[in-house]
């Protein structure tokens, strides 16, 4: 059975998929915690996988984040609203909402001016030791629930989640209807960062990856070029003058989605005097780079942690037709241990698979 | 003979020092260029050492600029009008002005839009192929002189353009009454950026050297602490620990005014999440950092190139009395071959010489 | 008796001063609400007088807002720390405390985004319906109680409050090293704006008021110039050459911190090309004003209210000697019916007094 | 004849449409000045007629610009080089090219700083006593002019300078792909910021005038919505609430494209707390507006004077098809004194011309 089981008493009892060490993910209970006067019950009806969830089931940790006991997984999700707090205005049960995943404590420096996803207190799904979506059945706070206009549905509803990586992105790196963009890997980060910029007005655009076959989905989103690049760090100053080619303009923007010391190499180098790096990708820790030179040319360098206040954009953006996810969504699995799964090593199997997402 | 030589038909000969070779300088004649209707013709008084003419004198290059063909040296510097161009208004003979040493294209995408810094066109002062300004006279354009007001020295002219240095990070970085500033390095740059640091509100100044000396030097101009490092890579992680807590709060912005790995990864360590890091030393070119987790405390990188619009600013904040330039000045010396040589060795020389000063 | 009373049990009853209707105040008990989770007891020791508690005692009113029950008045203060809430863990009994008035949402648009002081649902002291804090005890969240350090005192921490306008005002204006500012009015507004743009790193900063008297404080606080002008509209003309020549550079920046006609009038007219004005005061609510020629110039209008996240660097701005506000505190009175009275008629009767503090 | 004459020697004589008074112009000779080094001599092509034109015509003076000596009008124009100065390098004959018609200083503190558009020393087309360029041929600095690509008429080029109003409207006020807009006025300039508006991403636009057709207009160029309103300023509290409605969100942004009392009374109360107005038209010079509530709401207040740095995008976004300015121009004359008459009666009779444009 794949939504929920029955316990013993004829209740329902709530399935989550727990993460219990590294490639054993199972579908246990879950126990939901009191819905509190703010908070709202969502009945979970489409998860993604994101590339976090497939690195913690893989290595049980995550950057600086490790996971000590057993926790559920997922945060990409949207559901239909089931019960809502004795305080809870904004919604009814049976909407359809999107979840932003983390929960911050909006009092302190950062929350109070403005930069909540810095809340150093912040709680977020499937960020050890919080537990995350991929469940029958979540609670969650009312106002990180996002109502979905008619014109959208849940899988487009839990889009909002990468899709929000993207804005904020655009976002931080001033992203306008005069910036030219380059964004060097075209993965599922790479694709959505690349719709945003298209969105907010980008003139022209540039992908570059080392995979002919992403590279292929990205001209069919809507990249104006592409460039495929090889893993040698030789070969960057070919690459960088190819990839000046194929944009025919100064870069004033470079979104590295993939973050290794060459991909950061071409993006100092490539990008024009007085622009902008912004890294998004998280593959190397320390990087061996070009800084000063990058530095002296005032090419400045902002990084991204999460998104902030994207959901509303975000559910603008696709239902108003600007950006369209769907194309995005390449595989769809149920939600059985035997699905789940499968799901997993779809998605960690790679560069067919964009986003993979659980139909619950 | 300090200033000028008397040619054959009994006019004044105007000398300049020449970097012919790796530690070659000679003082030898240089044709000045005709006085075109914007120039001004300016007699030299003070004209400082820059680490760039110390690093011209030892490599005969800096950075991507290499001296090819024998170059007149020197571009900190300030002096007297001697003669006007037919359409000058600003200024009168006698006057005494600080020089600033770049000229712009002031027609391209860079100059119209308030980056002139950046301009690729630009003609700066001992920058191959274009002479530097320590000789007996220069041709400049007048818009790029600056009429010192009675209290102020031509000596404090000089310092203009070190200062400028500071003040063009203080606002890249956007230094304000609210900006906890640690800097790194307490050489003259790192030291003029306190000054300005200061004079732009900065409510607290930590200072970091591997040297003793300077670190006085740096308390007795100012920084509310010192913090004294190793050259050892391995002791970052402590000394983040001391220099947080000697700054006690939250650290806002850090200018690395060395530009070493070690300091740069220093200082992408210990900003606080959402702050900034201003890079403005030169040491290495490449640097092996942990820009990753840096990016994702939105920690953003910064750089500069020389200055823009800044001397009108240093002007004011040297004759207000907000800043003091004149304990900087720690050597003199005169224009003579013999004078020329003892100044650079000794502006090569060390911690000792913050800054060597000529008087022509 | 001053502070408090006793009821028939022996129990304190809880003493403020209500404002009942025009010119009726009383001091009469006032039932604290319970002390929620995340709040605090605090035993009230400093209450500033602000125009707006003057306003509410002549006219029941202020802008859009009227009193329609009785109502507590009061919102510029300080005091002790006597109860702390379950989940308080900033604060411990005994602490000092200065306090800020509102209280937001922390959820709406407005809030994440960082604007609080735009939330629709602030709820702030004294503004109707919710009462204000001249009260013998207050109960108020954690959060916006503030420790004060050792070397301020409890009036000092109520200045707080007023000061916050002048900290907003700055920060929305943009003040800094480079702005030379002109302050139209030296009421305790224009005083604290003054105060702060020094703090900020004005280099030049210009008084204007009707009262000889205001601009001799103003002067002995700091002010570079003043200019006394009249309230003849027809004078405008020749106030704003006198206030040009008594600035002697263009004018960036004028706060009108009176909010007349004439007063908008003198700052659209006296800023320079691509200046600012920032718009304070709120002394007329339509205003007949050349806003097409100043449009026309680039010269922005901003506007302020309240303020955020002031509390902290208001707080060091304080301790740290940069800003001195106790020379604003011009009158002090205790908390009893007759003092209360007598209080606020020493505010209204204006120029003599600055700040009317009440010591309870 | 329409384009020049042939004077006695045989040799071209240059005419030009001379305004000599109220409703006199005529077609006269007009000597070119000598060729400089960095200039083109351009044979003009397509001359648009803008508001400015008509009202000098009209009353022989523009806000504080009066026409004294008999003046050459125009300055929205694009034609072809056919002669280039020594030192140009940009340009060759055959060019086609559209011009900026304001030649600024590039030595001031505004043009150093990147406001050249605010230089005190532009020489602006047809802004006395500086003549204008309704002529057979002008000479103008090479770096004004700008290339057009092949699939971009002479005609689209002349566009440029209208449509540069709305893109430094646009910028000024910072619309992006999350900023609603409002326009108030639907004649060229509001017609033009709606077009850069939403070239700018803006999800949505709403458009408010006086006159049905210019609505409809609106309507088919891309407005959201639009909504009819009177010129009885008792009403805008209605019409207010009328606009919100159509918007059914926030207003981020309005443009007031009229600049009367009542448009701006309904700018400011239109647009929602945190907003901006941006005030481009410049219809009354003195204005009665509720100036403090705005403030108090923190909707600040833009303008704008004319533009920079936007020819290079203007001809991007024609070019790339993002905006199409063909349907604005309405009607077409030739260059005979005749023609000329008939085409200013034209755009001076109103609602039904939006552009008027000679093809000479």
């Amino acid at each position: 059975m794949g939504k929920g089981g029955i316990s013993s008493d004829g209740e329902e009892v709530n399935m989550a998929a727990w993460l219990f060490g590294v490639n054993d993910l199972r579908i246990q209970p879950f126990k939901l915690q009191p819905l509190g006067p703010t908070d709202v019950k969502i009945r979970m009806k489409a998860v993604g996988i994101c590339g976090s969830d497939v690195h913690y089931l893989k290595h049980m940790r995550c950057g600086d984040f490790v996971v000590k006991e057993p926790m559920v997984i997922g945060h990409e999700c949207a559901g239909v609203v089931e019960e809502v707090g004795s305080d809870v205005k904004s919604l009814v049960v049976g909407d359809r909402v999107a979840m932003e995943p983390g929960i911050s404590c909006w009092h302190c420096f950062h929350c109070k001016g403005g930069s909540y996803n810095l809340c150093p207190d912040m709680k977020f799904f499937a960020t050890p030791p919080i537990h995350g979506s991929l469940a029958d059945q979540v609670v969650h706070p009312a106002d990180l629930c996002f109502k979905l206009p008619e014109n959208m549905s849940l899988e487009e509803g839990a889009m909002c989640e990468p899709l929000s990586v993207g804005v904020h992105a655009c976002r931080r790196a001033n992203v306008g209807a005069e910036t030219t963009v380059l964004i060097l890997g075209a993965g599922p980060i790479g694709l959505v960062t690349m719709l945003t910029a298209r969105a907010f007005g980008a003139p022209k655009i540039v992908l570059v990856d080392v995979d002919s076959h992403r590279l292929s989905v990205a001209k069919k989103l809507g990249a104006d070029a592409t460039v495929q690049v090889s893993t040698n760090t030789e070969d960057v100053s070919n690459e960088v003058a190819q990839i000046q080619e194929a944009m025919g303009v100064g870069i004033d923007l470079t979104f590295d989605c993939v973050g290794f010391s060459k991909t950061m190499t071409t993006a100092l180098t490539a990008t024009t005097s007085g622009g902008k790096v912004c890294l998004v990708g998280m593959g190397h820790n320390e990087m061996k780079v070009p800084l000063t030179p990058a530095a002296a040319r005032e090419v400045d360098i902002v990084g991204i942690f999460r998104y902030k206040n994207t959901w509303p954009l975000c559910i603008d953006l696709i239902s108003s037709g600007k950006i369209d996810v769907k194309p995005l969504i390449t595989h769809r699995f149920g939600f059985s241990q035997d699905e789940v799964e499968k799901a997993f090593e779809t998605s960690a199997k790679g560069s067919d698979a964009i986003k993979v997402m659980f139909n619950l």
